[in-house]
């Protein structure tokens, strides 16, 4: 069986890892001969993922086809499916996940919770959306963010219209929903086969800045009822879009204390990364283990607590592969994971993983290595 | 900094995992392309490790060069590095591993506890060995035996010299010691940096089986004060032949509770691959790091046991890449690794690792994982 991944960024890198130990022959669909995973694997090809005829070249030669990225085109991926393709997860499931719009409302209908929301269509739609909700709001493009682009802050109807314009104008519908006041974003981790076995990893704390993933606590240190309700959404979530491999839920936890699912990503996910070290499975193993229809590993946690934190590119200049010395001198009991990546401003170049006995002083460890390789 | 590795086996494989993690280029000298190293990195060339001429070539594309395996030629090492190659370790450490009989004169010279040996050299000497020593005794040859071949069992002056012709015929020595009653053998791994930094892993029993590793139980299941005695021996070890990178040091633990070392080999070893789950740094980060000269990770364990079983070929059909099903079946927070190579009776073709609370759990869990996959 030979697995076929779109994308060679760092989440199939770390695949490729996972891969290694199987005995699995994995295959990557890169960008450039340099992306994270095409400069360390043997096979990999250089194609346009949203290309029909890339897709089904590189579709051609593997015997199941999954995802480390959203971006691409869901009409072509159908095609392909009805061609013989087996894509796992399915178009079906990405169709779900990859528009913020249809997401909502399936998880909607499938009676989980989600935060009062609008998807606007027109501009003329927008400030009825914002009256009711508003008057701040979250306006979301439904499709073509990541990453914090794509979601923004707006403060009544003038703002919005204004960041739900390069949307709109593109025919792309937007979720206006009220800026909420959080306790704390949750994630949790579910993974599923084909026949629906699921395993579903302890939820995490996922620290955000400017809608980007910044560190990740492991367990999130909150009430054992509310990881129990965190596990509950993970796997109903996983069920409602019939996910196989990782489905990522990130959950908003509320001031009040109630739960309310925000976003899925059906693929290996930043808040799973300190499961490579700190799990009995990693995601990434667990996720092929899904695609290729093997036996799930458990999800168990191998350690009393983790804390992830990403190195994010500082400038254009600062690469961690050069501050390497420094950064393995800061902690000898830290993990460090970089990706090969050209640094720039704001990019995701690497990062650190600390198991320690609590998530606090794994923390406080993991952000001295993260700042000693020169992240932001 | 681009690191050559001579071979491409699984312990390069490995080795390659490690290397995608801390970001580092890694290239094998392979002797195909199916070599378990080569069908899993972008980068390896196809040569024979004893020829000056492929390698010469290959070094000089790498910064640094270390090895995965001893079959090399010294001399041609030496010359290398006469033309300025930065081998790590150096000619002179792999002359003193490389070969059992000077490796037994240069750990006794340097005050090291070894079993009473003579090195027979010629044939005549063999009776007068045999005498004094046995009549049981072990043979071994000074080069060129692995995984158990080269290292014979022989009772009396007769066995003794049919399993040793092969190699004094061949003008090549061998090592003649008494056959010891065995509590147990033990391993420890030391972990060294050009400059003298050294880490030493949890020593661990490693049970053979015909000469050959079937299993490491980690920690050992000894008094702390072999434990301790097992590590000291290992720094010396690792001082003494001024090892850089992994230092393998195989220890005999007499009946009478007394401890001698066995062998070495000065790379990473079948006896540490725990550490890739069950320690904050495997040994082949660990390796990586030391030739590279940076800051070595900490080797200390992550949870309170962990047991690894070798899975090997049991004949020349049964694959466990074919009953990989079977294998995550058996236990799902075992940690499996195929080597990806073609099967063959008595070859080493993956291991399992199990983390438990105990090592006869641990070692429970993974001899059934590996029997679920075939192993003999």
């Amino acid at each position: 069986m030979r697995v076929g991944v779109v994308g060679a960024g760092q989440l199939a890198r770390m695949t490729h890892q996972a891969a290694i130990s199987l005995g699995v022959e994995v295959r990557y669909l890169a960008s450039g001969e340099d992306d994270p995973a095409a400069e360390v694997a043997r096979f990999s090809a250089v194609g346009d993922p949203r290309d029909p005829a890339d897709l089904r070249a590189f579709a051609a030669g593997c015997d199941v086809v999954t995802f480390e990225h959203e971006l691409v085109d869901l009409e072509v991926l159908a095609g392909l499916e009805r061609l013989g393709v087996r894509l796992r997860p399915s178009s079906a499931t990405l169709r779900m996940v990859a528009d913020k719009a249809v997401m909502r409302g399936a998880l909607a209908a499938a009676g989980l919770p989600v935060p009062p929301f609008r998807v606007v269509g027109r501009p003329a739609e927008l400030d009825p959306a914002v009256d009711e909700l508003g008057p701040v709001v979250a306006v979301k493009w439904a499709r073509g963010g990541y990453d914090g682009r794509g979601v923004f802050r707006a403060e009544g109807p003038e703002e919005a219209r204004r960041v739900a314009a390069p949307a709109l104008d593109r025919g792309l519908a937007v979720v206006v929903e009220p800026w909420l006041a959080l306790a704390r974003e949750l994630a949790v981790l579910a993974v599923r086969r084909p026949g629906g076995e699921v395993v579903c990893y302890d939820p995490v704390v996922s620290v955000q800045q400017e809608g980007m993933c910044r560190e990740v606590l492991a367990p999130a240190p909150v009430a054992a009822a509310t990881m129990e309700r965190a596990r509950r959404l993970g796997l109903a979530a996983s069920a409602a879009v019939e996910a196989v491999g990782v489905l990522a839920v990130e959950i908003f936890e509320l001031a009040d204390g109630e739960l309310a699912v925000n976003e899925l990503a059906a693929r290996p996910h930043n808040s799973g990364h300190h499961t490579i070290e700190a799990t009995a499975t990693s995601q990434f193993e667990n996720h092929l283990r899904a695609v290729l229809d093997l036996p799930l590993g458990a999800p168990d946690a191998r350690v009393p607590a983790a804390a992830m934190v990403n190195v994010i590119g500082a400038d254009d200049l600062t690469d961690p592969r050069h501050r390497l010395t420094e950064g393995l001198a800061a902690d000898p009991g830290a993990a460090i994971h970089l990706y090969g990546k050209t640094p720039r401003a704001g990019r995701k170049l690497g990062h650190v993983t600390v198991c320690d006995h609590n998530v606090d002083s794994a923390r406080a460890r993991a952000r001295r290595v993260a700042a000693a390789l020169g992240g932001a």
